[in-house]
């Protein structure tokens, strides 16, 4: 098989993973990366590789498309996310990669795999999740399919539009740009332990340990970040691109993705990173550093500006809203301190979750 | 449970199904059929019904959206259809139901749940087999999501557009109209008999037995009919809004639909389905006629319209297209026989697959 190994333009890495010739090769042999770059070739190089695709229907405005898929015990576990927190999460994901690529939701699709065992309850508290989520955003479910499965299964694909010179791409970032993260980070990372662990963190007064819950089980697709962004470019009269995407993967991803993605580096300061204080009274400064950047699922946006534009931003958005850091030139993506107290650091691609 | 179920409107039968007071309803107490039930109370009621989706998006011309989930082992098995054609059939099913609609395909979305444990050839055979029928109609994947799964699943989103005067739903039909069915059916389920049986049929010439399994492995979405169809109407300077939906669970099943959605009856004349005669050779005429009927999957179009449109559509389509029978203003779906053979008999919903 090593001839299809080479077909298949997995890294040095993943073919020293593979153990011997003839051996028949499995997904877990070259993992999400590799199979992604398989199946990447049988799609248009010049639409993927954003949150969600965009499709020119007509001369100034574009469709845009995302999916997702969910599986129970991989996505979600009634552990910590009952059914109607798992559909509102789900619902909320969607629409927080529609905001990334600065769409208005039309609608979405639902499929949906259950098993005859499944509680007729749960998969309606499911939908009355969704339904809760999409309502604040005017998005009907439109259409689904309802099939037999042995895990249950929802594969969400949300559809937006948005004017063909307001779309935010990845790769629209430039040298000297600012970095804003339309919100705080990690507390959704917080919130979950707080629910896998209820021994963990008695020390929090009972409204921070709700608003932690309540991040994880109950996000907030920030579309409302939209219509600030389009006043304060229309106020300026200025034609600019916008770069970004959301945080669903972490925050650390979202610089990175979108570093690759423009060609520039960016520095980060450390202390501008937005964490709640609750989080900082159940872990060390450290690991309250590290949910942040890798946590992941905070569904904010990480948008890529010019500095005086994300100042004006951040004074309306407020709610620990910020600057971050910004663009550089250079190939580095660094996590810095003005203190001095820590070295710099290259940020990573998410530590988070990887599937397989 | 039983105010829950009041309130989940199933029916009188169902609820009688559900063996005791204070049981948890499982789908399979329900079934499909009042799992839909609950599930649409959270779509919009003008909206779904259809093959797909319609969503204005310009003023005289709608987006169309179709979903589709596959899991290995309930809608497809290596036993009998390899991935390419698995990939092939579930791409075909989908672009079928943008056709059913009148839509021209845009793009599709695929989500696909693998284990680590599957075999990266299969999902790279797969991905072939879909991008194989959706390159013939200049259909794009676009994007997608992959994840982890116990079951191979694929959630497939096709976006199709259609002009707002062409769209064909199912609701459409008029008293007196002719139906067409736009190819033979039957065939997809003869070779899925085949291949499940290979010593089945050993009296079939080689190239009939081919024919019928490519029907089942390699169908061919309708695609093809759809400029027939506007140029008849344009020749004629006719603005008809013709009624349809495709075959993909069974003849019956179609014509059944579109009498309901239309409020009309229907008279189906046994002698005019087209029946492949390579099916004649292996089972009854009575079996043969059930395929057609209720075998499903032949994704062949359905559509009903005036008879002298009608005429010149298989007129110029030919290939076993046929004029099966006439919508009635009567509530009766009727499978009737000229010859006085038979006695008439009601055509009923899908006996095909049920999932739950």
């Amino acid at each position: 098989m090593l001839a299809v190994c080479w077909h298949y333009d997995v890294s040095a890495r993943e073919l020293d993973a593979i153990a011997g010739m003839g051996k028949i090769m499995k997904i877990e042999d070259i993992g999400e990366q590799g199979l992604l770059t398989i199946l990447q070739r049988f799609c248009p190089q010049e639409i993927v590789g954003d949150d969600a695709a965009v499709i020119a229907t007509q001369a100034d405005r574009s469709l845009v498309i995302t999916t997702d898929m969910l599986v129970d015990g991989v996505h979600f576990s009634d552990r910590t996310t009952g059914p109607y927190y798992a559909g509102w999460r789900a619902a909320a994901a969607n629409l927080s990669d529609l905001a990334a690529m600065g769409a208005t939701p039309l609608a979405v699709t639902v499929a949906l795999g259950v098993s005859g065992n499944t509680a007729v309850e749960w998969v309606e508290e499911f939908y009355r999740g969704m339904t809760a989520c999409l309502q604040q955003y005017h998005a009907p479910i439109v259409g689904g399919d309802i099939v037999r499965s042995p895990a249950v299964t929802a594969a969400i694909t949300a559809f937006g539009e948005v004017a063909e010179n307001r779309t935010i791409r990845r790769s629209n970032a430039r040298s000297n740009w600012a970095i804003v993260a339309t919100g705080v980070h990690g507390a959704s990372r917080a919130g979950l332990e707080l629910l896998l662990h209820p021994e963990f963190g008695q020390n929090l007064a009972g409204v921070d340990r709700t608003s932690l819950i309540i991040s994880h089980q109950h996000p907030t697709p920030r579309l409302d970040v939209l219509p600030v962004l389009w006043e304060i470019l229309d106020a300026e009269n200025r034609e600019i691109s916008i770069a970004g995407m959301d945080s669903s993967d972490g925050l650390a991803d979202a610089i990175v993705q979108i570093c690759r993605a423009s060609k520039v580096g960016a520095r980060i300061e450390r202390l501008r990173i937005p964490v709640p204080r609750a989080i900082e009274q159940i872990v060390s400064t450290q690991t309250a550093l590290n949910w942040a950047l890798y946590g992941g699922e905070d569904f904010e946006l990480v948008l890529c500006l010019p500095s005086d534009l994300a100042e004006k931003l951040i004074h309306i958005l407020g709610n620990g809203s910020a600057i971050v850091g910004k663009m550089t030139d250079c190939s580095d993506i660094l996590l810095v301190d003005s203190t001095g107290t820590y070295a710099d650091e290259e940020l990573k691609i998410s530590k988070g979750f990887q599937h397989f």
